[in-house]
């Protein structure tokens, strides 16, 4: 979609229409869903894209609207196709609440395989108090117009990535050097982070902003997949419309595994998540 | 126990004995527990105590001995007494197994009230290769001897600490001023890290240790309860013998929450845990 198009909005957009969730009658706290093939990288779903459909059915079991902390544990890799979604109400509180879920899609025979297993605290971020001390800094990167869309040469993500096609990833050209083989070395990542339909962020959208760049294993010159074994994100404030900064570091690679901690900042300059990830270096 | 006394043992120290967990017959997975009170403060017990109990019931319960990821949703404060731990095999992989686990004590009628909710993947921290390419540098803090210790003076966390018996905590001074009434304003909190009966530490007790210091909130002027929302743990590393050096930081306090991103590194100069956890703000 070209940034010519009609604008769309939140609840009527691409990764609305993908990440809905139908409760299934009957069955309290159970959710249909149709995982597409527009968030796939080479045959895998994103495991942002995951996340948000999760948090998503959470939001609709919970009793508050906004993930606070989601923790997600990795299980097996998704495809597109169909899935159903298992929630728990673990406790219900006055400011938060606590709930489980469970992707699980079908094998041959049609028998349940879990894809992730969540487990997240939900708040309303509209009901908390503005208040804001922080240090942290956004990103240091170029202007949007500085950085590097898909249209500068490279696919971002080598292969078949249809993902690539759902967003307006804008990467900082200091950390996008892997893709003419000239890795940084220095395990980071930068971008400027939109969704290709033009849709603002939302609480759940953060949800795949923070696991959809390229791995920071490829700025350390590592090229293949780094599967994530967990991937916990806060979210801090609701995001103002407008494109997200998201950086992402990795400041340990030890043993096989790495982390990566990204932060997202909105175009009012607040920081709105934080995640950190482990996922396995890539072989 | 003062430094002359003699040295406690991994599985024979106060640390093993109080994060004992007894399979309950007929019940596989579940486990009976004691949560002592020794590592209360003020009457809360320690979440990285809980943790650590937690970690060791998923230890048993699970093919892998080592934990890899763990994230801990806080529900309800515990206090002092019975406990039971109940275990689910999530998945078991070839070099990974996740694993979820709830600890549960009692209302005045005997039903179960959830404390903590634990989702986990668990590994072999002695089959990972060797190999480290990490950017992260040991905490910047004086030599053990420079720091202070709980015969400094104040104690290191106001009110009635039993935990503050359990630990050889000895504070970076130019994290300890709050104790004085002259907090940095950094939200920082340093400090060297043993037990008190000088047993090694293991990946088990780097599950406490990332959760035993004072809260970074103090080094903000802000002195009272922190309760932990969620805290995600990463052990990296098998630790050395000697103590430790814990390093936490809080970049973003915003909305009533702080997130506290903790290190934790041996004295082989390795970093052998990650973790950050979303708190309340004290009021």
């Amino acid at each position: 979609m070209s940034h010519a198009a009609a604008k769309a909005s939140i609840g009527d957009s691409e990764f609305d229409r993908d990440t809905t969730v139908t409760p299934r009658a009957g069955e309290p706290g159970v959710y249909d869903a149709e995982l597409s093939a527009g968030w796939t990288i080479i045959t895998a779903v994103n495991g942002g894209y995951l996340l948000a459909l999760v948090g998503r059915a959470l939001s609709a079991a919970l009793p508050h609207p906004d993930p606070f902390t989601v923790s997600a544990h990795y299980l097996t890799s998704s495809v597109p196709g169909p899935a159903v979604i298992r929630t728990e109400v673990v406790r219900a509180g006055r400011t938060l609440s606590t709930g489980q879920a469970s992707l699980f899609q079908f094998d041959e025979s049609g028998a349940e395989v879990e894809r992730i297993r969540v487990l997240a605290s939900y708040g309303d971020l509209a009901a908390l108090p503005d208040s804001v001390h922080t240090v942290a800094e956004p990103p240091a990167m170029p202007a949007y117009e500085d950085c590097l869309g898909a249209e500068a040469g490279p696919a971002p993500i080598p292969g078949s990535n249809a993902i690539v096609d759902r967003l307006r990833l804008r990467l900082d050209p200091a950390t996008a050097g892997w893709a003419v083989g000239a890795p940084s070395g220095k395990g980071e990542m930068r971008a400027w982070f939109e969704l290709a339909d033009g849709r603002d962020a939302d609480p759940l959208s953060l949800l795949l902003a923070v696991d959809a760049l390229p791995p920071t294993a490829f700025d350390l010159g590592l090229l293949g997949w780094a599967p994530t074994v967990e991937l916990t994100t806060h979210v801090r404030h609701r995001p103002a419309p407008g494109p997200l900064r998201v950086g992402i570091v990795t400041r340990n690679l030890a043993g096989g595994f790495l982390e990566e901690d990204a932060e997202v900042w909105d175009s009012a300059n607040r920081l709105v998540a934080q995640s950190r990830q482990l996922a396995r270096a890539p072989r």
